[in-house]
């Protein structure tokens, strides 16, 4: 039986998982496809986070660094496990740069998927430059400068899209990305931080602002910030003969039409199952739900089990996620496959 | 130094902090102030779950027998904390029975309190028989009838008014209470499924059935159930010369003036900071933050880090929230004090 925990995927869940690992003096391979470790938040340069207003770079920084410096875990990056044989306390996982590691236990962290606003043609990306993703926002957040990529200049007038690949049905998804709302909120405030004189509106169905998030994202930022929210029905996305984008739809609390003209548009893109799911599922023997997120087993006596046995996945591996929570599903595995390979030691002993 | 962990709590927090804390072979002490294990789900006498849809004496009752039937754990129900000294390591806790325990860490699992919908007196609890509660609505479910606590006829007409005692500055209340609008989407079908001919309403403000709660539920219970979804502001419940109650407000959609009869009234009520907070704060020495939940000291190397050392503080304590998240803070706790607990021990050695 191997008391080693092999963790696929480097980014919040992962990490604190390994962490957590490690924290009671057990040996981990943490497995991560990038060259870089720290998941979405490093590699997508995602600014402040939500909820703590650190700095991605530093807040993940230091679980990436706990990690590295702990000798307890092995990290292999730029590569992916290709093959999985055995069973729980004995699995056998070949990489795809060909070393094999031996782990009693395997845990998936393996996160999700941007949407790809060029799914989404008639709002506009892909077609003018000034339209653009939350993420690429973040990265201007993080660079310390709101610019219209056309032409560098700051924009007068941003308006932010809410549910761009989210509640959708037209496009194949119809979850609710969770966090975009409160993403958006908190990253429409940073904006007027940089940019004071810039008008900011945020388009939406509903305000999901859950729990904790609803007077520390929506209600500040409307207060403190002026942010506009219109609720609305988005049809398109076109250019005016200034140049000027225009944000046609229907304002459904006035039940009128609207044609906006703004200098940046922003989409608020969902979260995907990681495009990688299909494959992740043929090598580990795990299910995938109707969406594509990997299935979990049971909830309560043991949860963050997937369809097999050993194999435990959380995270936004299991759907939309916020990084909080992704930090708590990495540490509440953990506990789980720790737990579960003391049990069988037991019992085998 | 004690390695013991003592837990307070027995809801799905603490217990799944119990359960992880024993898996590796370490003792915990429970103590819960209620004469019951379970938390809120069984002391509220909750029917089905969000998400697993299964009943919650089932699962929350597997939560206390693995709990029960581990000869790791000490539990001591019907007392509480009455003090606590020392510090991380070698902590001391007087419980109100005059016993004490010796604990190297603790964790908080301590829960919140239901809204009093007497807070809301303009929307009828406390006024009318027929103005009921969310929880009141999962013991018929439970019970397998849905009946007018009046005269106990079959309501032809239910509404469930959501956000009753959230978002709500007039009563204090700025937060979201982030699930009521998921538990009520499956409490409109639960009523339908008990009594198809009864019609079900859900009114309002936004609809946060996030993540994928959304198709799971908001979407289903639309399409399957028939459930008619109002977006409005309600001012008041009063009753008409039949008897019936008439709720009265502005559909927020159509911009309209609305008053309309009903036979059951469902406040979708929130979550409060527990009322024993300021206590709590008190005996353990750690903060609050400015709405009443217990505060958090850190998110991401050091999470679930109460404001004191060796104090750790996850689920509904820290804020409103589902239960699948509590079971996950529970085990992420779990593994935060072992882990905590292991680089003393090899610290000290």
């Amino acid at each position: 039986m191997s008391e080693t925990i092999l963790i696929v995927g480097a980014g919040p869940t992962g990490l604190s998982a390994a962490a957590g690992i490690a924290s009671v003096g057990r040996k981990v391979v943490l497995v991560e496809k990038e060259g870089v470790l720290g998941g979405a938040p490093i590699l997508s340069g995602y600014a402040k986070l939500v909820p703590s207003g650190e700095w991605a770079k530093d807040a993940i920084g230091r679980m990436v660094k706990r990690v590295t410096d702990n000798s307890l875990v092995t990290v292999h990056q730029g590569t992916r496990v290709a093959k999985l044989d055995g069973e729980f306390g004995n699995f056998t996982a070949t990489l795809a740069n060909g070393q094999t590691v031996s782990a009693g236990a395997v845990i998936l962290g393996t996160g999700f998927t941007h949407f790809d606003s060029i799914n989404k043609p008639e709002w506009g990306f892909g077609t003018y430059e000034d339209v653009v993703t939350t993420t690429q926002v973040e990265q201007m957040v993080a660079a310390g400068r709101i610019a219209c990529p056309s032409d560098g200049r700051v924009p007068e007038r941003v308006c932010i899209l809410l549910c761009v690949g989210s509640r959708d049905r037209q496009i194949g998804r119809e979850w609710c990305s969770k966090i975009c709302c409160t993403v958006s909120c908190n990253l429409a405030m940073e904006i007027k931080e940089l940019s004071p004189k810039t008008d900011v509106y945020i388009y939406y169905m509903d305000i999901r602002t859950f729990g904790l998030y609803e007077d520390k994202y929506y209600w500040r930022s409307q207060e403190e910030f002026r942010i506009k929210y219109v609720k609305a029905r988005i049809a398109e996305v076109t250019q005016g003969p200034d140049k000027r984008l225009l944000v046609k739809g229907e304002d459904t609390l006035v039940k009128r039409p609207i044609i906006i003209p703004f200098d940046l548009v922003v989409h608020a893109i969902g979260m995907d199952p990681n495009l990688d799911n299909p494959g992740i599922a043929k090598v580990f023997g795990v299910a995938l739900e109707k969406h594509g997120f990997i299935d979990r087993g049971e909830h309560y006596t043991s949860s963050f089990a997937s369809t097999r046995r050993g194999i435990y996945v959380g995270g936004s591996a299991l759907g939309p996620e916020d990084i909080d929570t992704c930090v708590s599903h990495g540490l509440a595995m953990a506990m789980r496959a720790v737990g579960d390979l003391s049990a069988a030691a037991q019992q085998a002993a």
